[in-house]
């Protein structure tokens, strides 16, 4: 067991967050989700790495703090102090595999796009190509275990739960031919330490 | 120590393959490095996660075959089995995260802009704006040890010099501003094992 304890900064969104709150929530670990509005970041920000959030503060026993940036880093920390990977070095490469498959999908998608008519056409294009294709080959690979690689929940379950919150804001059909995911995806959010998150979490609009 | 055999599936050139190549190289562990001409690739497609390149066949002590897509698991893959990693979770941390934010600087590269007076011209403005901005805060944490995290060569040492090799293509001053960055570099394509490998390796234009 870790001895640390955990400040996350972020902005008042889901957003680059969520998935490393989710983890905290799986693994019932304390820590404080610090929100910070536009001021109170611009006066942050040169004491953070990078200058960019979200930001992991770890303290030690001894009070140490250090300061992890970027969500991938911080989440692949919480990991391994919560045991959230696969059992064996090649059940984690397959979900690895798989998550950075989904992270090229992800970095596609038109989320950003300012003009909503284009959006709208380039939103309906990655929906029925890239997601499409990425969902059937997770849908694939989905066995009748109760998560992804089985009766442990993983840090894959997780990610492709809240990813797919993301995606389900932009088509609430996301799952129609892809029944396993749709299981695994309520599976996951009904895991009680994640739905009491998701009930108790802030409400916004992303 | 593992009991694999391991098969690499790549195009011939350096590429996303060329890091996978490089710890292979610092391990000292044979592999088959496997390059496929477009043909060649037209005929296996099908057979590999995603359809994409590179993939990393690993086989077990059974003759059981695994096939693990995308770079990153691959290479997080192998420096697990390799011990290449940092030796403290926090560690791990801190090379993770400065690598997920050079991995962004990367992906925002004009690298494949085809209107070469274009991709000259975004070029200067990456190298004056986002590379140097990264080069500084790498340069500010490297150490006075022989690698960035102290004497045990991990596989940041690997990819921050893979890395700024193909930088230097585009700007041989890469280094100007950074002495720490440029000995660190220096040091790591001179171990012996790297040596060889740059040594005898396949010449490809990237």
């Amino acid at each position: 067991m870790s001895s640390y304890t955990y400040k996350l900064y972020y902005f008042n969104s889901r957003g680059r967050a969520e998935m490393i709150r989710w983890i905290f929530a799986a693994a019932d670990v304390k820590y404080e989700d610090i929100r910070l509005d536009k001021e109170q970041w611009a006066k942050k920000k040169s004491e953070m790495p990078f200058g960019q959030m979200p930001v992991l503060e770890v303290i030690d026993g001894n009070g140490t703090s250090t300061l992890i940036a970027e969500s991938r880093a911080i989440e692949r920390f919480l990991i391994k102090q919560f045991n959230l990977d696969g059992e064996t070095d090649l059940d984690c490469a397959k979900i690895d595999s798989i998550q950075e498959y989904m992270s090229d999908l992800f970095r596609k998608m038109p989320f950003f796009e300012s003009d909503l008519q284009k959006k709208e056409k380039l939103m309906k294009e990655a929906f029925e190509g890239p997601v499409a294709k990425a969902y059937e080959i997770v849908e694939s690979q989905v066995g009748s275990s109760k998560y992804f690689l089985g009766e442990k929940l993983t840090w894959f379950d997780l990610a492709i739960t809240a990813g797919s919150d993301v995606l389900l804001m932009f088509n609430p059909n996301l799952f129609e031919k892809y029944p396993k995911l749709k299981k695994l995806h309520s599976t996951v959010r009904c895991h009680p330490n994640i739905s009491a998150w998701i009930a108790k979490r802030p409400q916004t609009p992303y």
